[in-house]
């Protein structure tokens, strides 16, 4: 419903009470006290927010100045990150549109009872595909009223769920792409642009890849338990967050396997016709010499050419030429190199 | 026997009791109570369940609402995963026809004294080789019968045992594929389109891979006894199927060496191939174009040329251009570029 | 502002004391005293020292004899050495100029209460980009106020930070220089120096990751606390520099990825060029060739050739030969050959 | 000296009693017996033995029925199988004969007191080398009366220890043929089978190393002592097979590199020669065609050309030709495109 | 000083006391009294030796069967191997002589107050650089004397110091070669024996890599102290040889890199040249079949041919050739064809 909402630069604090449905808006100048009340969970949301107003927001929160300037710089690798009394993870949402990988990093920083997510502008100005904070509202409070828990854990799973889905949209257009170029290789009317199509895609993956692969190690880090403030149930479902991101690993390693063997498979498809290119050549160069070879001899001009004075001469000359060039065709025909 | 009998959208409850041969059948809603008596194991399975049907079941057996939605959604990594109560093992049955790998997922979710076997769906709709239960059933009543053993355990052992044995002859088909692509490539008459089946039996064998790979670890997990519910007896088989495991990716391993050295081949092949065709081109473009200029010569329209009015001036003219090409052949066999 | 100091053969020692901002010089002669009151930081900093000097102040610091002969003779890897009392951090620094990679080894020994860093010539004799120590001593000034700190783990890692922001430079470079080449990879009008760029940048890239990547397990080492010497704040900061070599590494593998990428497509587009070449070559030289071929029949010197006195015959011939030439012309553009 | 005692098929046991040089036949149907007597070792061996005569080994030396099976078969991986009672080694035996790699599979099961011995047929039926027993006698029975130790520790010790002396002599001759191959390559007379060679080279190396490379983890295991009734003499005895191994592993990796680099450069001379061969066609092609287009010249019908009519006009012509051979000979000799 | 006295076959003995400086003679047959007074370490060093003279040695020293004939057949790999009551370290010292590498294996067996050197002949029989002992025995007495240590672990110390400064001669002599290829590689005239070269270069690199890369693991072992006879003070001289050895192979690593990268320029240069050959020969193609397609037309015998009898229609014909020949010479040069 509240698609328009978080669209634009916006800081937003809300808190959810225990066992109550919905949840209250909080003043983001108050949320040191909001902060307090453990029976609450603070969300704090900002996008695009001016360096006054993120500093605000982290002295409130009591977020370490190292972290607080990773937040203001942006441009993090995937990890998670420790500090005394709270954690960051920084993920990149990722998507495909039109062999162009769209990356948008997301901050998140928790501590027990409250979370902050930091949503950093995308890596190319004019993103058609922005990160929507809706499903991640949505898939929190169902999972909350289910599971009747209200811990920073369900928060942090909606977050990086949302963003593993989104995973695998873009290894779907992927998988599209990779059955396009294979389409293109194996055709007969092949285009030149093969090698750019395949280092555009190419260059997706590594980029995709060095989003996704280190995910792996901050979930294993969170199932270990190392972030102490998250609740049991939350684990578990992390837990499923964690096989996705697995089986997203794989398929990208499937892929770039299968995108390596079709530009072998490319190279050796060129040879290939280049082969065939050349015995066309050759067979057509010696039938068209063969036949000129001919006409060369009775152009010659000794005096005593018999032949010359024939009546039949020139159409047995003709004839030979047809002959020639009707026997070489067959004969390379039959060795398939026309 | 009965071969037709699990064919089909089919639920099935069958219910062992401890030293007596055979089974009972269970009506489908009364799993519950046959959970119970623990001196009997109880044994489901279903292919094609409506989403209710599967629901029902899944209540029954007290199966984790996560574990049910990975049931429902089908699409699962080869896996073990540990509930509270049960165990999920997700493996996938192959077949190769015709190069194009069938997979067939199969979720076995298991507890202390019950087994839910759940076929999902083959990834292609028209699939040949479906997977059937008869050879788990008979692989099954036997082991129970000479060990003496009732747990499900032993059903673990009969479904991946079966499914195992599969990939064996999975690879037997890859090996025979490779054994006919290596007889193209290195054949005189060789067609063209050796980089699609190359790279279909690529394809064909990093999916292979993909389904088999995991179950080394899935395996080792059940025989670090992860899975407590699973007798000593069991453990030992499984230890059997391990080993089998292992064999099968060695195999595959050796497989794709070998096709990566195929390709590599080819692509020798078809260079060397194109230098024949390129010293074959040269030579007869040599003889060719020398007799031709030898009619060119004594095509010129010179005033004194006295071979012109040489009585054999013509015969020798042809006699020279025979000589040339005798000689050009000569010298380019012998350097064997004809 | 004191940029033109520390240029050129130099020894300074300064002697930080704790509250006190700023720093005092200590006479060069007079270090072993300095070492110890242990409420200030020696920091004795050199740059072509000349042997007698080098041996002067690892005498009065007590440096392990093995350790001085590494100072002297230059070349080490890059590495983290425990000694008894103290320890030797070699790191290198780099710099690309016009694709050539600079480094200059940078040595740092240090102990409790006082740190020597000796600053070895750069491995290229006109370097354009030496290291300045400007930089190091504005950042451990900084950070020794805010923090209030004095211990030379606040040195050691303003040398690293500094050092790693330069990595951060030469990656950047090294992307810059991706792209031209990408750009004349796939331009229509590539140049033929492809290799020997693609070859520098490589070997740039090599020398740059033996640089980089073993202070991953120097950082590791010195957070892992095997320099007990070093604060708890100092170890805090240094894990920031630890989170930017490990964004340095991946980077350097995503473009050593994508350099490979671009020399495998570009060996395919020099093959479809090649195969361009080709096919062009048929058509034009069957073009030709046929036309050659119809003025060759009617040079043939036949007495009974009627077309000869035809009054029409030459346009008649010039005209098949335009009609061949059309012919084929259109052809071959129909198939793309031309 | 017993040459042909051991070929055929066969079923033998024998005794070897402490301090008791030689050793007794013993009836194979009183095996059980036997074993009991624990100052005396029990070797029993077979080659070609019925599955009944299998059947009565296994069941008087009560080997588990996994393993009896597995003996039945045949077609392990190399591997060691811990039993409760016993331990199964497989490995298999190679030989390399005119490129044709063979190898058979020789299963040892050892117990406290006994070895059973089976030699499975080799995997292919004609098998010119097959393994003999003698020289594993003969190894035993020297290094008994040397270590006066009678334990199955050394039995196992002198199988491991022929069959890995024999992994060198493949290992040697994959040498000579690398040596061929490498020459062929280099030759300037070339033959064009260079890819199937190397292929069948890669393939033997590759089912090499797949016999080989497992045998180090058996060695390492029965290392750590997982076999605890081998004695210590044998331990040491096992670690020089261990370093053997460690050996020919080494050295499949190397001739494995060199094949690779072998196959590389392959493709370079290749590339290098058809580089020739083009420049060569062009050469004689400019030099031909240059002659013809004179010839031409002087071949069309103007009236008024006044070459024609000139005395010396036709050997200025034939010179004009020679002219333009020797020079743009020299020029191509000149470039190295002659 | 004694540069003579150790080449050719020699057993020479020598006992250093602690504290006196030299050593003293010790007959070769008094060996086993010379190692019982602990404060003298006795030096055995031999080459060339008779398996008799090997035998007395060792009989002598009370060195283990099973290392006693390593002694003997050499061929060892590069490794440390632990006895009872000595240790041996097998190390191959290498040089680097026009592109041929030449190893020779030195075996160090040393035990508690004795080290025996066997310095195994080259791999190559007319070795131009053997191994001489002056610099160890140089490197020995003096560091004896500087550390005032006696033990076995200095002279450890001092051949492998010895040999891994070898080692970076070889390396630079690599690095050398490298350049060379390059220039070839990259130069305009190049010549068709770089395959050859490249080959040549990675063998040794290959042969190289394998003789230095276990030391690694020897040193490990000797630095973790398996060695327990090792003082204290030789244990940080040998961390120093670590760190070299580490450098060396980083060194190995990053020259076969840049091979590959070589290799594979190398390949792309081979391919934009042939690109080039084949467009020149289009291009000249094209220029004298048009031009020759002029001279047929005029060669036509057509009664009614205008031109012929035209008095400008010799030079128009030869002006058309020119003009021909300058438009299309223009028209390929302008896009690079020529």
């Amino acid at each position: 419903m509240q698609t328009g909402l978080y669209a634009g630069p916006v800081i937003r604090a809300w808190s959810y009470r225990d066992g109550v449905a919905g949840h209250e808006d909080v003043p983001t100048d108050r949320l040191a006290d909001a902060i307090e009340p453990k029976e609450a969970l603070l969300w704090v949301d900002c996008v695009d927010a001016t360096p006054a107003e993120l500093d605000l927001l982290t002295t409130q929160l009591q977020i370490s100045h190292i972290a607080a300037e990773d937040l203001h710089q942006g441009g993090q690798r995937t990890k998670l990150e420790h500090y005394r009394e709270h954690f960051h993870v920084a993920v990149h949402d990722c998507t495909l549109v039109a062999d162009s990988l769209f990356t948008r990093e997301i901050d998140i920083v928790f501590g027990n009872g409250w979370l902050l997510s930091v949503r950093q502008p995308s890596d190319n100005p004019d993103d058609p595909t922005p990160f929507g904070l809706d499903s991640v509202v949505r898939r929190f409070e169902v999972e909350r009223t289910t599971e009747q828990a209200e811990d920073e854990g369900f928060l942090v799973w909606a977050f990086l769920d949302v963003i593993v889905d989104r995973y695998f949209d873009v290894a779907d257009r992927f998988d599209d792409r990779l059955d396009d170029v294979e389409e293109i290789v194996f055709s007969t009317t092949k285009g030149d642009d093969i090698p750019k199509e395949v280092f555009d895609l190419r260059r997706g993956m590594v980029h995709f890849r060095r989003a996704v692969a280190p995910l792996r190690e901050v979930l294993a880090a969170l199932l270990r338990r190392e972030a102490e403030c998250l609740g049991e149930a939350a684990i578990v479902h992390l837990q499923d967050v964690y096989d996705h991101v697995l089986r997203v690993t794989d398929w990208i390693e499937t892929q770039r396997d299968l995108l390596t063997g079709l530009l072998e498979a490319d190279l050796a498809v060129v040879s290939n016709r280049m082969n065939q290119v050349m015995k066309r050549m050759t067979s057509w160069g010696a039938i068209l010499l063969g036949s000129t070879l001919i006409a060369g001899i009775y152009g010659m001009n000794f005096e005593s050419m018999p032949e010359l004075s024939w009546a039949f001469g020139y159409p047995a000359a003709i004839g030979s030429m047809l002959l020639l060039t009707i026997v070489l065709y067959t004969w390379f025909k039959r060795r398939d190199w026309l």
